[in-house]
């Protein structure tokens, strides 16, 4: 890069970071490798492909200059240490873990950039007043325990001790599974970062949706990461013959579950949230037989709970009175409720500031994917930038993100950095 | 039951008929328990079960004084002989297997009830001018074999030398299981009655769905039986996380497989036919991912196959439309199509008036399910009577008929076999 004069605001272009956005894109697909399949990723928490993988990145983090260590919950941690030692701390995290059959940059890459950005300051002799703790979650996805955000939420200060109970489908124990992995499950505590002095929560993501890709910007800013409610409907109707039930006599449950499903698209066009049926069944399920019994999945999301919970209630209000007047009976079980969580405005501006200084268009987004960040919701401030995939593709072989938007992620995530450095200084000294 | 002075017409009335009603109901129950589960009814086609079911029917049908056979294709059959040998044959059939987890009536009831009318017919010094032969047919259901009417067919010269190669799900294939049984695989043509001089194919059995409940009539008289059309649809869109992916940006499957089975419905409505998605899947299923694929089944039916098709084309219109305006693409394939078949109005006539001489009302009503007597159609002149059962519920161990219905069934079919038989003397006298 460029000498910078004195004075004059060091800043990194993508043409800068051609060379790490290369070395990234390598380390996302040496991580890919560690896979409990033989053609396709899948890392589990606590499994020997996550100590693999644990043990790659901290090689990674101490070839950067990083000090690496491991916590109780599995996170695997590094920092690169500001002056002071009495600093506060700046946390960049995402997740290491990955669903069954997923693509290789979905949360990876948020680690694997952190780390190559702090080994460019470091290299670049670039200090940050603050300290700079990159964490690699172990847990986000929930593939093997069932609970997700395991991970962030120990270093959050939010473990909870009854997890310690959950088995795997092969009847293993989290906390045998902790102590198999050399974690302490009885020291939790140790994991909390939260009474620290934080200085924020920063997280690159994927953006696992297709709005950056449309709006053809490499980056966008997320402006809050979307709270879900999910629910297990099940409609109770009466099954009978196909052929020999007059349509005016039927109790259809499938009807009814099918209404529902239109219902809920129309809900999410009308209160602009994402409302998904995604899990449909009926039964018996026979070709020939009116099938008696629906049930069915609703996940509903906003940045603003608010507008989901009156979105929510519409629709509950519009489900129930159509099952009713079918003559029908049903049951509503909600599995998940949680807030939004609203990015802090000074970390968007920041994001804005450095997008629009690169010349980038600053597209702000909400998150309607649940993410590490919001472990640390009320802890510190939280922000998070996403990056372009292709098609919107996640939680897929084929997810895919350009080595150019990294090589942008990158320059964009070093300068971000550096602003937040000039800021803190600022204050700290005005 | 009383006398009746010379010249008057014998009738049966539900009074005489009632030690009869408990003896079928008896016998329901003996030939429920020859199944392949502890806890439920099931009985296919060339199995243990079956064998032990065509014994007992044999010898309910010896002891009711009718020689007895069984045929190549596992049909059990009894004969009432005529005084003379070349008189035509009126053949009265319905299946013996059933589904699994059946319940005791579907085909079953209408075989035993032939059975213990020919008793009482017999007992009775009462001879008819036709050949009475009660076929009860070895495989209706298609539950081993996935082919339905294959007893029916053999006996009405419509076997397939193809299915030999059919396989049941322990890969035994449909020639060794007949093997196994006693049967010939390579002589079926000697199953078949077509060749003989048929006087009618008369068929009692349960509803299967709740018209007669409704109308509060034991019995009703079969105008048709409908012609079902199957078909296997598949819409294709693309999956995607359903936080990320904004409304107007999906290509949601599921969304347009429920939106399609509202289109089933209501052309079922519009066009006064049956119309049902018994099955629905969608992929992959979970409850935070859009909907990429979903597969349905729609079976339409009626009683007039210009009706159905007229439907079936409109509706085929209207999805493939909608499909096409979401963007996604759709699939067709039919399984199944099976034109109607008209009841004879001569035996539909000769069974209202049964039915009014017995101061019933004379319900009409189109079979939606099928029945062995499609198997007869065009080879000779097919009538049916419908037995009420309880809620309309069939095909599941609810099912259920009441013991004064089966008196007042058993009463109608002698009368009616005697009608029939004065009509014959009369039209051959006249």
């Amino acid at each position: 890069m460029a000498e910078t004069a004195p004075g004059v605001e060091r800043a990194f272009s993508p043409q800068d970071c051609a060379a790490s956005a290369q070395r990234i894109m390598q380390h996302c697909e040496q991580l890919a490798a560690l896979s409990s399949l033989p053609d396709g990723v899948f890392r589990a928490y606590l499994t020997p492909e996550h100590r693999a993988c644990n043990s790659t990145v901290a090689q990674w983090m101490q070839q950067a200059g990083l000090g690496s260590w491991q916590d109780n919950a599995g996170n695997i941690w590094g920092r690169l240490a500001a002056a002071q030692e009495n600093a506060p701390v700046l946390v960049v995290g995402s997740h290491l873990d990955t669903i069954p059959n997923a693509g290789k940059y979905d949360g990876i890459l948020g680690v694997v950039l952190a780390v190559e950005a702090a080994a460019r300051l470091r290299e670049n002799g670039l200090e940050l007043p603050f300290h700079l703790d990159i964490a690699g979650f172990g847990d986000e996805e929930g593939s093997r325990f069932g609970t997700t955000l395991m991970g962030s939420r120990a270093a959050a200060g939010r473990w909870n001790p009854g997890w310690l109970e959950l088995r795997d489908d092969q009847g293993v124990s989290l906390a045998a599974a902790l102590q198999d992995f050399g974690c302490d499950p009885f020291a939790m505590q140790s994991c909390d970062r939260s009474g620290e002095d934080l200085f924020a929560y920063l997280e690159l993501h994927i953006e696992q949706g297709p709005v950056l890709e449309k709006q053809q910007q490499a980056l966008g800013v997320v402006t809050s990461i979307a709270g879900a409610r999910r629910f297990v409907v099940q409609i109770h109707g009466m099954a009978g013959h196909a052929g020999t039930v007059p349509m005016d006599m039927r109790r259809d449950a499938l009807v009814a579950g099918a209404t529902a499903v239109g219902l809920v698209e129309s809900i999410g066009r009308r209160f602009d949230v994402v409302a998904t049926v995604g899990q449909l069944q009926c039964w018996p399920g026979a070709p020939n037989v009116i099938p008696g019994e629906c049930r069915f999945t609703i996940d509903i999301r906003s940045g603003r709970d608010s507008i989901r919970d009156l979105a929510l209630d519409t629709l509950v209000g519009e489900i129930d009175a159509m099952v009713a007047a079918r003559g029908l009976q049903i049951d509503w079980s909600e599995t998940h409720n949680a807030s939004a969580v609203t990015c802090a405005s000074h970390l968007q501006r920041a994001m804005e500031d450095v997008l629009q200084a690169m010349h980038l268009v600053p597209v702000s987004l909400v998150s309607g994917a649940g993410h590490d960040a919001m472990s640390f919701d009320g802890i510190t401030d939280v922000g998070m930038l996403f990056l372009r995939c292709a098609g919107g593709i996640s939680h897929h072989p084929d997810e895919c993100v350009e080595e150019a938007d990294v090589a942008v992620a990158t320059a964009a995530f070093l300068n971000l950095l550096l602003a937040l450095g000039r800021r803190y200084s600022a204050g700290a000294n005005g």
